[in-house]
C-alpha cells in the first residue's frame, strides 16, 4: 500500500512539472482501469487498477494513475473487468479434442477404445490439428500455459507456437510401439530429439513422458530419470491413477507406486505426477518431502468414477498442487476454469464440510499452485512485477457476476470459459474481445469436422 | 421416419405443381436447418431439421423441407446449430439474485446470514428487480420454465412476465414473521391472494410454498394441503434437506420427513419436493405412489456438503425427477445446463461406476423431466407438435462442441450456458443471438449494483 501512495505521489508530481510527457518510458502494453486480482503473496487486489507489459514481462502493477508515467505502444481499457493471472493447466492431452465425445459412459475405454483408435489413427497432421483445436479453447478459457503428453509431440510444439500458448511439452514413452515410434520405448529417444529442437525456446520447455508405472518396464523408468538429470527435462507422468496398478504394485514389490517411482529415482523437483488418487499419507509426505508437482484432475477422475485424489490434504499440508483437465476424451473441456467449481464443491461434498476448500484457495491452484507445480513461480502464477506477462480479463458484465461481493467467490461459483474477454501471453495478446489474433479458428474447425468424419468411418468400419 | 419421408413428398409435389405458394399457411415462427434434438418417446434427432411454430404451440417436427409448407411471419435459420427443448429449473428462488456470493464458505449461513438479512432488507423492489435478474440469467442460460419460491411473490410473477419467462411461483408460507407477512403464516392468505390475481395467466402457475417440514407446525401443513386440494394449487417445498429435519421427526414423531408430509395429506401429485436427499428406500417408494414430483439440486447440495440425493435411484425407478439450481446463494448461477456435468458426474463417483447416469438420461431429466415433475408433460419438456413452443437454439460452433460425435455427451460434458444463443418461450423470442428482446440488461445490472452497495452497507454495519 505504501508504494501505491508512493506511486500515486510520483504521477501528481509529474504532472504538476510538465515533465510527464517526456519523462514517461515507452512500453509495450498497459492494461488498465481493472479489478486486479494480483494473486501475489498478499492476496492484494487492486479495484481500479492497472498493469504496464514491456516486451515479455510485467513491469508494474498499481492503481490505475500509474499510467500516467509510462508511454504505451497499446492501451486496453478493462472498462472494471477482471484481471487474473492466466490459469495454468498442468495436464492434458490437446490433441485429443478430435476424439472428444466419442464413447462416454463406456467401461475400460482406454484399453478397448483410446488405444486402438490411436493406433489405428493417429498421424503428424491429426496430432498438429487436434492440438490447435485444444489450444484455441484453452486460449478462449484463460489457460496461458499448458502441460500436454502425446506423440509427435514437436507437432504439438508447433500446434503451440502457432497458437501462441505456453507449452510444458512431454513425449510419451510407452513399453510398446506407438504411433510415432515402431519400437518399444522408442519415445526415449524421440523425445531426446524434440528436447534439442526447442532447448532455450521461449514458450516451449521440452519434456519427457513415460506414461505410467504400469506401461513401461522398472529398467526403463530408470532410463528415463536418468535423461531427465542429465538433460535437465520435466517428467510428465500418471501416478496412482488406477485401482489395478496399485494393487499389481502391492501384489509385485509391496510397494506403493510413489515408493516404487521413488526407488527409481523418479520421484524430484522435475516430475509433475498427474492425478495421485490412491496416495497413502506417508506417500505425500514422500511427495512433499521429494519436492514433486502434483497435477489434480477432479473432473476427469469424478467423470470416470475413479475417485476424489487427496489433493485437499496435499494442498493443505503445502505440496506444489497445480489443476488440470486431463484430455478431452477424459474431461472433455480444456479449460481450468470449469474446473474451479468441481474441486470447492467435490472436496466439501468428500469431507462433508461446507467449509474446506474455501474458492480463494481454488483459485491459487489454477494459478500459483500450477506455477508451484512447474517449479515455474518465479516467473509465472501471479501478476507482479518481473514477472512473465500471461494474464487474463473476465466480463465483469456477465449477468452471473453481478452484483460481485467476493471476486473468488464470482470465479469459482460463477464463471465460465466464455467469461474470459481477452488473454495474453508472453506479452502477447493473443484474444481480444473473444476474438483469436493469431489463428483462423473457423479453418481449424473445418479441419476438426473432417478429422471426425474419418473416424466415425474407422469406428463404424470396427475397432481391432 | 415414414411420416418424414410423407412430408418430403409432399413438398416436391407442392413445388412440381406450382401450388405451393398458394396453399401454405401463415405461422408465425420457423425454425429451420437446425439440428433438433425432440427429446420425444424415440429420442429421435432430426440433423437438417425444422421447427414450425404458430402462436404458441409447435405446429410441426420434420426435416427443413417442410418449411415449403408453411409462409412465416420469422425465420431463423439455425445453420446446423443445436435445438433442444427449453430447459426447466425445477426448484430456485431467483430474487436473491442480490445477495449472490456474500458470505460463500461459511457455516450455518441460513440461519446466520440468509433469514436475518431477509428480514432486515426484502421489499417489494428488491424481490421485483432481484427476480429480474435472475430471470434474465435463466433465460440466456437456456431456462424456459422457472420454479420459484420467495416473497411478494407477485413481484416474482410481474418480474417473469416482464422478461418473458414461464413460471410455476410459490408465496412462501412460514412460521414466523416474513418481509411480505408481519403474522406467523401470513404467507398463505397471501398466496390464496396471489393466485387469484394470476388464475389462468398463460406464463405464471401460482403456487403454495410452504418453506419445510420443520418451519412450519403440523396443522398449518394440514391447512396447506387443503388450500391446495381446494384450489389446485401445486405445491413447493423444501423436502429431506437437512440432516436435523430427519433428526427431529425421528424422534418426536418416528416418522421420516415424507412419512411425516404423507400424514398430513400433502403427498400428492400437486407437490414438488425439493432435494430429497436424506429419502430411504421406501420413502422412495411412497414418493412414487403418490406420483410426487422431485426437484433434483445437485450443485447446491454439494456445495453445502449435504449429500447426494439418491435422484439415479429415483429416476431409474421411474420417480418424476427434473433439475434445480436452489437459489444463487447456495448454487450461484441459475441456469441449469451448469447441472447437467454435475449430475452425471457425481451420481458416477457416488456410485463408483462410470457407466450410470449416462448423458441422455441427464438431458432428459433438465427437460422431460422437469415436466414430468409438474405434472406438465402434455405441454413441455419435448419439441413435438401440439406441445407449447419453449425452445432453444445452442452455437454449435463453440470451440468444445467440435467434433460433435454425440449431442448428448456434448450437452452433458462440454456446454456452458454462454452456448445458449437464442431462446424461444410460449413462441415468442425471448433472447436472440444472446441480445434480450424484453427487458434492458444493463438497466437490472445497475440496479442490482445498487442494491448490493445497500446490502453490502447493511453487513459492514452489522446484523442482528
Amino acid at each position: 500500500m505504501r508504494l501505491l501512495l508512493v506511486l500515486s505521489a510520483v504521477t501528481l508530481l509529474l504532472r504538476a512539472t510538465g515533465l510527464a510527457q517526456s519523462a514517461r518510458p515507452p512500453v509495450d502494453l498497459i492494461i488498465t482501469h481493472a479489478h486486479v486480482v494480483t494473486m501475489n503473496d498478499r492476496r492484494t487486489i487492486i479495484e481500479d487498477g492497472a498493469v504496464i507489459i514491456s516486451d515479455s514481462r510485467i513491469v508494474a502493477v498499481g492503481p490505475a494513475a500509474i499510467t500516467a508515467l509510462y508511454t504505451a505502444q497499446k492501451t486496453i481499457d478493462a472498462h472494471g473487468a477482471i484481471v487474473l493471472p492466466g490459469m495454468i493447466n498442468t495436464h492434458t492431452h490437446a490433441s485429443m479434442t478430435v476424439f472428444r465425445g466419442l464413447g462416454d459412459d463406456v467401461p475400460d475405454r482406454l484399453r478397448k477404445l483410446i488405444f486402438p483408435l490411436e493406433k489405428a489413427l493417429i498421424d503428424r497432421e491429426l496430432v498438429y490439428w487436434g492440438a490447435l483445436h485444444g489450444f484455441i479453447e484453452m486460449v478462449e478459457g484463460g489457460v496461458t500455459t499448458a502441460v500436454d503428453m502425446y506423440y509427435f509431440e514437436d507437432e504439438v510444439a508447433r500446434a503451440a507456437k502457432k497458437v501462441g500458448i505456453r507449452g510444458v511439452l512431454g513425449e510419451s514413452i510407452l513399453n510398446f510401439p506407438t504411433p510415432d515410434a515402431p519400437e518399444p520405448y522408442g519415445g526415449l529417444a524421440y523425445a531426446k530429439k524434440f528436447a534439442t529442437e526447442y532447448r532455450n525456446d521461449p514458450l516451449i520447455t521440452p519434456a519427457l513422458a513415460p506414461h505410467a508405472p504400469y506401461s513401461l518396464d522398472a529398467d526403463h523408468l530408470r532410463l528415463v530419470a536418468q535423461a531427465s538429470a542429465k538433460l535437465d527435462l520435466p517428467v510428465l507422468m500418471h501416478v496412482a491413477e488406477m485401482t489395478d496398478e496399485v494393487a499389481t504394485l502391492r501384489k509385485e514389490r509391496n510397494q506403493t507406486p510413489v515408493e516404487y517411482l521413488d526407488s527409481l529415482g523418479l520421484l524430484n523437483r522435475r516430475l509433475v505426477a498427474a492425478h495421485c488418487i490412491f496416495v497413502t499419507d506417508s506417500d505425500i509426505a514422500l511427495l512433499k518431502t521429494r519436492d514433486v508437482g502434483i497435477a489434480h484432475n477432479m473432473v476427469a477422475n469424478i467423470k470416470s468414477a475413479k475417485g476424489v485424489a487427496p489433493a485437499l490434504k496435499m494442498y493443505d499440508e503445502g505440496l506444489r498442487v497445480g489443476l488440470g483437465t486431463d484430455g478431452p476424451m477424459s474431461g472433455n473441456t480444456l479449460d481450468v476454469i470449469g474446473q474451479l467449481g468441481y474441486v470447492a464443491k467435490v472436496h466439501k461434498l468428500d469431507r462433508k464440510d461446507r467449509n474446506v476448500m474455501p474458492a480463494i484457495n481454488v483459485v491459487d491452484m489454477a494459478t500459483r499452485g500450477g506455477a508451484r507445480s512447474l517449479h515455474r513461480e518465479a516467473d509465472l502464477g501471479s501478476i507482479e512485477p518481473g514477472k512473465l506477462a500471461d494474464l487474463i480479463i473476465l466480463d465483469h458484465e456477465s449477468t452471473a457476476f453481478v452484483p460481485l461481493f467476493d471476486v473468488y467467490s464470482t470465479l469459482v461459483y460463477a464463471a465460465g470459459p466464455k467469461d474470459v474477454r481477452t488473454t495474453i501471453i508472453h506479452g502477447r495478446v493473443v484474444m481480444q474481445d473473444r476474438r483469436m489474433l493469431t489463428i483462423d479458428t473457423a479453418e481449424v474447425r473445418a479441419h476438426l469436422r473432417d478429422i471426425a468424419r474419418r473416424i466415425q468411418a474407422k469406428v463404424a468400419a470396427g475397432l481391432k
